[in-house]
Formats: C-alpha cells, structure tokens, sequence
C-alpha cells in the first residue's frame, strides 16, 4: 500500500495553483507503489497520477528519473508524461515533499502474464533501450554488483533464521558473481524494475511502462535478465520456457543481442535474482510488523537464483542462434 | 488501506461480462473506506468504484445498501448509483466475495472542513432523510443503545489499561444511556456515519455522500449527534459552536425539527460519542499491529463524550428557538 502522507485541501489547492490542469474534481490514494504516496487526481483538464517522494528516493536523482520519463514519452514510448509547472518545471512541493504529476496511463497490469505478454513486454523493454539511448542525464546503478556485499553484510548474520545454510551459500555465490561479473558490454538506460505490476495491459495489448525509479545506467542485457526473473517463473517456482522464448523473441525483434551479451546472460540473470533475493531480505529483515506494506518472501528469489546457477547457456532460457548478431 | 482482497484480470473480465459497460482501461486499488477492498475502475463506458465485500459486511445486508443507494440516487440525492447487471441484479460474486459496481463520484473529502461546509453537510443529511423516508426495506441498527453493552463487554477488563478510571466512567455512562434513552422519536433510514470521509466537496460544494454500509432505521436526529461528533470539534478537542449552528441550520432548512427531538440532542450526541469511542476501543484492543488498518484513537470519543455531558441544551450546539418546530 503506498499512501505515507496524506494531502490536505489547502496544500492541494496550492500546489495545483502551479499547473495549468484546471479545477480539482478528486483525488484519491492508491494502493499501489511502495515506495511513495500516489494519488489518481481528477481536474478539470484531465486524470493524473500525483507522486509524492518519501525519504526512500534521493531528491537528487528525481531529475533523473523525471527527464527519463519525459525524454521516453516524447520519443513515442508510451509511459507516463510528467506535467510541466507553469513556471516550465517538472517538480513541485506538497507536504513538505518532492512531488510531480504525470499523465495517467490507461491499463491494468497482469496477475497472471502468459507467453504473448512476455513477448511484448520483451519488445517494449528493447524499445525502451533504443529510445532511451540519447537521455543525457546518467544515474549509477546503486543495486549493481559492488553494492550488493555491504547489502548482505547487514543481513547475513541473522540469514539462518529464515533458512539455515542461507549464510554459507549466498557468501559462496557473492564471491563467484563478483569475480565473473562482466566488466564491458553494450550499455544504456535500464529500466531495472520492469516486474508485471508497471507493464499495464488493455485487452492483451501492452498499453505502457510506469514506474521508473530504479531506472539507471547499466548493462542493457542485464535488465533482460531482470524481465526473466520477474516474468517467465510460475508460482510453484518453474521456469516456463516458452515465456523466456517469448520474452527474448520479443526483445531481439527490436534489439538484436550481440554474442557476448548472450553469452553472460544465465550470470546476469543469477545476478539479477541475488538482487533481489538481497533487498528482500534486507526488508523482511527490517520493516516492522505494523508497516503498511506487504513483505515479499525472499526464499523466492533464492530459488530463482538456484534455478539459473543450474543454467549454462542462454538457450535455456528459450535464447536461439538466430537471435543473436557477433 | 482497504485492498484486502487483490483480483487478477479471468475473474475480473469474467465479473464484468455480466454488465454492459464495455471494455476495462485499467483498476486501481484505492487507499481508502475500512472495511471493505474498493477499486477504482475504468472502462470504455466510464469510470467506477468497485467494492468487494469483506466478510464484516453480512451478506443478508447488502440488499438494503445496494437497494438505497439506488433509491437515493434515483430520487436526486448525489450518492453513488448501483450499476445494473445484463440480468437486472445489482450484485455480482468477485474473487469469492460479493462484489458491486456503483458510478464514480467526483469530489474530494475535506482534511479541514469549516462551518460553510457543516451548513451543506446540514442540508444533505436532512435531504437524505426525506429522500428514505419512502425507502421499502429496513435494516435495525446494529450499534444502537442496547448494542453497546455487549460491546463494552468484551473492552471493559482492559479498559484501564487504556486510561486508569475508564472502566467506571463508561460503566456509569452506560447506566445512565440505557436509562434515559428515548423510545419513541421520528425515524426513518439514517446514514449512521456521516464522517468526513463520507462527503466529498468540488470546490467548497458539496459534490456528493458516499459509504452507506451504516446505512439503518433509526431516529433521525440520532444522525444529527453524530455529525455533530464528527464534524464540529476541532483538532484541540474543542466543540466549535460556529460549525455546530451551520450544521444544524443548514439541517432544518431542509428538515424542520421538533421540539422533542432537540431535547434530546445533548443525550443523543452523548450516545453516539460512546458508539464510536466503544467501536474504536474494541479495535484498538483486538486489531494487531501487523495489520494494513491505521487504528483510530478512542479516547478522542472519550473526550467528545465528556464534553456532552456537560451541555444541557441543543441551544449550546448552537440550535435556536427558530429551528423547531411544536
């Protein structure tokens, strides 16, 4: 659930006196999103989501993460649009917080994906890749694999406690991702979050991208590797090879992959579920029982993470030659 | 936070093949109502709230608030109106809970509502009593008089827990409720929880009523004392008696009073202070931490409580000799 911060009729009214959208009809929080406060706001001059920033985003990536969205929606990628202020800016004040309105994108997004979803979702992530080749802002990747050590160190002492041998198996795999992790491969903005909640669909048709605040400069392969973890397991924990087909058919009709790129992806993709696995954990371990929000399992990505150190080439993920240029 | 029950994109479409309202665009869970999981929903033929109705909700009651609902609405009243199923019926079964689609209302409740705004709530209360008085089905409050003391029943050993000397106030509260509480006033079909929340404004208008899941048959200045509970005291605890004059005003503009009913004003504002003050307790000592409900304080009702017991006359809620009528 993600309404930290309620908005009052005043503070409303003053920050809506900045944009050029109209009356006020309504706003309503939404339960959606854990990192900040949403609101689904009515005007006059449209429907919009209003973002509140809690302390969990740093202020000075939201340039980043706004330009991001502007830059992609402009290019043709269908996400949301943010709304610029009066004064030409994108970011305004509510509540003592950071806070920005962005177009509402219609669409619901998938409880229950299929294979056709996962092709689309492949060709809008490659979409995305291309158009965001251009962005002029840069964001590091702060989940990346150098920070994935002092992640664990916070946790490892008590990982036992949610399955014993946790503790000597992920310092085993920590150590082998850090010494085989790629150090050069093609790179450009990711969306580095892209999991079924922020791909929305309309009657099967992919209708658009949202929440883009992990996004950041990193290896384009790697967010590939994301979308697998996040798309193609089923809920008893398989992977579905037609979905990984699916999902990389999709991309490479948009982006082809070169060699190299194919070659670490079952690396990446372990990578990608340690991620995981590690903020997980790190919450499971650290958000108080009366929290407003839902706790994913960790286990679940360990899991992941020990289907794909069974996996030794990309065509095990539905990867073909054919898919691949040198 | 109310999405206690997610719904994925089979039930949904199979929930909505049965009404004529085109295509879903998207549904979001809204952050807001306790009792029930409510979704904001938009579809080609428009824009809805669908309610899914958690098991604190008795089935055998949905009929009277559906039912309401669509007589108010079809009688003038701004409330949400029911949308008919292709088989007449307005009542569908959703991810195995009874579900129900109403019109979206636009509007926005107040954080900070002033005595203008008391005057419409007046005025739309009173509006919703003559709108019911011909409503056909009855429903006897479930949180009346002779429901409180089975209620304190289960809070009354913890009590002092709470606040040392409780227990023998309410004990003694109770007595003098049960005792002096009338038999015989004017009834009719009242809203029983006219919150805030429950009222949505455009632009200092009132633009509409929602949440009739109180919705009984009761005396109707009952619902008067509960919006002067709800609506007139001020964050430092202090009735305001400007607020209370425009929200009786704006109630007998509409709907005159009898003398008999402003006698009993201050009794029956005691009484709806201990309804909700028992009902915030019982939360408070049974909801646990982990869960996604922010819990009321009950002690605010406890002081509201002890404010009217002090009030000898409606005159001191700012009720004039003008309002009445013998």
């Amino acid at each position: 659930m993600a309404v930290y911060t309620d908005v009052n009729e005043e503070q409303l009214a003053a920050f809506l006196s900045e944009y050029d959208v109209g009356t006020l009809l309504s706003y309503k929080g939404i339960a959606e999103g854990v990192e900040n406060s949403n609101f689904l706001l009515r005007t006059t001059g449209g429907t919009f989501i209003l973002t509140l920033y809690e302390k969990r985003v740093n202020r000075d990536d939201l340039p980043f993460f706004i330009g991001l969205m502007d830059h992609l929606a402009l290019k043709g990628l269908s996400c949301p649009l943010p709304i610029p202020r009066r004064d030409g800016g994108h970011l305004g004040e509510l509540a003592g917080r950071p806070a920005a309105m962005v177009s509402f994108l219609d669409g619901a997004w998938l409880r229950k994906p299929q294979a056709p979803h996962c092709r689309e979702v492949g060709r809008a992530l490659a979409a995305m890749h291309v158009a965001g080749a251009d962005f002029p802002i840069r964001r590091v990747n702060a989940l990346t694999v150098s920070d994935w050590r002092p992640l664990w160190e916070g946790s490892r002492d008590r990982a036992d406690e949610i399955q014993p041998g946790l503790r000597a198996e992920i310092d085993n795999e920590l150590e082998i991702l850090e010494a085989g992790w790629p150090e050069s491969l093609p790179e450009g903005v990711i969306h580095a979050d892209l999991f079924p909640d922020n791909v929305f669909f309309i009657d099967g048709q992919l209708s658009g991208l949202i929440d883009f605040y992990f996004a950041c400069n990193d290896f384009l392969v790697y967010d590939v590797a994301i979308c697998l973890n996040a798309w193609c397991f089923e809920p008893d924990g398989a992977f579905n090879h037609t979905k990984g087909m699916a999902l990389i058919d999709g991309y490479v009709s948009v982006r082809p992959m070169e060699a190299r790129e194919a070659d670490v992806l079952p690396l990446l993709a372990r990578g990608a579920a340690l991620r995981f696995f590690l903020t997980r954990l790190h919450d499971w371990l650290t958000t108080p029982d009366g929290a407003l929000v839902v706790k994913k399992d960790p286990l679940e990505y360990f899991r992941k993470l020990r289907f794909h150190r069974q996996v030794t080439s990309g065509s095990e993920y539905g990867l073909r030659a054919k898919d691949m240029i040198s």
